[in-house]
């Protein structure tokens, strides 16, 4: 029906399916994966499933010979007859991409698993599907630019979202949390956008920490182009993410099915500013919806910017919590990680016999770079003489360690082994 | 044993126990609850249960006589042999207050019924009471100073809590609180010090609603002294109201003696401004001990008069509600006052044909003074398009009156009888 293709030849002759030993898919999976990422617009339950049900490289085989149900060909229309793919992976790569395919070990399989849970209650009539803006669909692949691993990253991470529109406490806030969450090891996931998302990121990048920036358009054709050196640097610590192949434009329904990811790819949403009947607040039902924790930063009430903000807390079944800090982040998405892992029979350490205000002065010990004992109580949220009063009893427990910028969380190799 | 005195003779021939047909206790009683509050500090659970079982002129009598049981009379010491129960209610009189006693109708016994419940829960022995300061022990009688009743005030008021070191932003908030809540005839009641207490009174003041100041010192002796301009205002319009009687000096205990009457006397306790460990902070929490709705009011998470607020609502067991406007307030509010009122069978009226947005808009619409459709859009928090969308359909059911100065509410003769 369509006329054969260098995919099809590759397919049929030269790829292979099978994965390989370093943990990632065969070539032809990928190739594939990367025909699909341009043939259909993410966010269909439909589509997800026929390329569940077939497999990446059988999918892209009926597409291409129209051996598709109807409700699908109908979604890559005349794209089946083209492709883009061996064209798309080389120009990922030539800006320093990849595609991150689920058949790869790096796929973040464990957050996304909730996305395919909920995709698994939507109904069987393709026209009864929820539309695709909000569809909770998992991605067919992942266009990803930055050297680091996907899976690490989003392993410990946290979503800051917010209003465009912000103001300079939002900013401030913003900047403030994606600083303190790097300083703790965590990763700040959040959009590429004016305002709070351009804040988070900055903030963590200012602790050297890495930041992921999920966007609706290609890695290598950053929008706002006005953020183009801070993806920059975003891709040199952290991640670029996409679901659209390389080049593919900024369309404004494509942020709507963006804001899954950000949501399913965290432990939980912080949301920062918001305004009433906002995306922000969207991307917070979201991640409720996906059993994400929602957090949310309250603002004075005499800001519009805040309004959404204070909606969200005040809707009971959202059972948003108000934070004011990163220390209440970790604690809330700190206990969930725990959970979600569950430690079978976690030993007790030096650290289960501490006192409160220890936990808390721990727990605002950067990991890399230390800091000084006042920026501690301010994270910590205590006095500075409390901080003074329980560093040397953490110390002497090898929990904490001070360097010549100031305190940090002891390297692992030095607390001794066997102490649990 | 006490030489006698004015009062045992007053109270042995000429005072009567019996109530007057207009409602009020008998002069004996007044006269022997005037003594009291003058004998031993509130607060005590020993002395309240003493007072209310052997009755109060009794239990002056038995005191004077030095009859009482030992924990009681340890409680009044020397103090059992003077008696300035006459000068008291006459120094009242010279400075417009009264006495209200346990006995009067305009006793607020519904809404103090609470502290009587908590009260039950003490246990016998004295010496394993609560302390004085935050006993929920009731009221033995309550100086009050004011044309108002107490008892029609309370039924629909609220109290406006927080920090005397307030900020302009908290200002400003508990200013608009108290004007937008006077507006829809609910009282404000608040202590008398600087910051966010003075600021509700004169939001209040400045809708001409009446306001209730509950003092932790005589009502002839305002505290602190450069509110006296602002505490004659509050006792022209609303009550200044105490259990000390005239002349008592404002101890620093009695503050957080007095803080049980705020959370007690009102349908709900509204924070608008909180330091971390506050007074403002204690307040919420009795309220809520008493079975009172705790809202809260957030602020800037960068500001320290906001943290206690922020704490609160984070205190998951307090289930405060986070309120930005007076709607909110009066939402939770009335419908617990209506709840506790429980109208057998509430007929229906035009009210209960409307859409949420008219509801809203209705319940924005002050009782006296109109206002503008833009102030209504504020109040209800819609947009004044809306305001104006929906107001012709209140006009026509009656249910609100244009007048000079704006839109308020129609008074009840014009709605017609008849209709529910």
């Amino acid at each position: 029906m369509s006329e054969r293709s260098g995919l099809d030849e590759d397919m049929a002759q030269g790829l292979s399916e099978v994965p390989t030993s370093d943990g990632l898919a065969g070539p032809a999976v990928r190739r594939a994966r990367a025909w699909l990422s341009r043939a259909a617009e993410p966010g269909s339950v439909a589509f997800w499933r026929f390329v569940e049900d077939a497999g990446p490289v059988e999918a892209v085989r009926r597409l291409r010979a129209g051996r598709a149900p109807d409700a699908v060909r109908a979604l890559v229309g005349a794209r089946a007859g083209q492709d883009a793919s061996l064209t798309d992976l080389l120009r990922a790569e030539r800006c320093g991409a990849r595609l991150v395919v689920p058949e790869d070990d790096e796929w973040p399989a464990h957050l996304l698993h909730c996305l395919t849970l909920a995709t698994g209650e939507e109904p069987d009539d393709p026209r009864h599907h929820s539309p695709r803006t909000t569809a909770p669909v998992p991605p067919l692949a992942l266009w990803i630019r930055g050297a680091a691993r996907l899976d690490e990253l989003a392993d410990r991470s946290v979503a800051l979202v917010g209003a465009r529109a912000s103001t300079a406490y939002g900013e401030h806030v913003a900047g403030e949390l994606g600083h303190q969450l790097g300083e703790r090891g965590w990763t700040v996931v959040s959009g590429g956008a004016f305002g709070i998302d351009a804040a988070a990121h900055r903030g963590a990048l200012a602790a050297d920490a890495a930041t992921v920036a999920v966007l609706a358009c290609g890695v290598d054709r950053p929008y706002p182009a006005a953020h183009g050196a801070l993806f920059h640097r975003i891709a040199e610590s952290g991640l670029l993410v996409s679901e659209w192949p390389p080049g593919a434009a900024p369309h404004k329904h494509r942020f709507l099915v963006r804001n899954r990811l950000i949501a399913a790819l965290t432990r939980g949403t912080v949301v920062v500013e918001a305004a009433a009947r906002s995306g922000a607040q969207a991307t917070a039902r979201r991640a409720h919806r996906l059993g994400r924790q929602v957090m949310v930063v309250p603002g004075p009430v005499t800001s519009a910017m805040s309004v959404g903000c204070h909606e969200l807390l005040r809707e009971a079944e959202l059972a948003a919590v108000l934070v004011t800090n990163a220390a209440q982040v970790v604690e809330l998405v700190g206990r969930l990680g725990e959970d979600l892992a569950d430690p079978p029979e976690r030993p007790s350490g030096p650290r289960d016999e501490l006192s409160d205000l220890a936990v808390r002065v721990l727990d605002a010990c950067p990991v890399r770079n230390g800091v000084s004992p006042e920026r501690l109580a301010r994270v910590a949220g205590c006095d500075v003489l409390d901080v003074l009063r329980v560093l040397p009893a953490l110390e002497l427990a090898d929990l904490v360690e001070v360097t010549d910028a100031g305190w940090r969380l002891a390297r692992p190799g030095r607390t001794g082994e066997g102490r649990g």
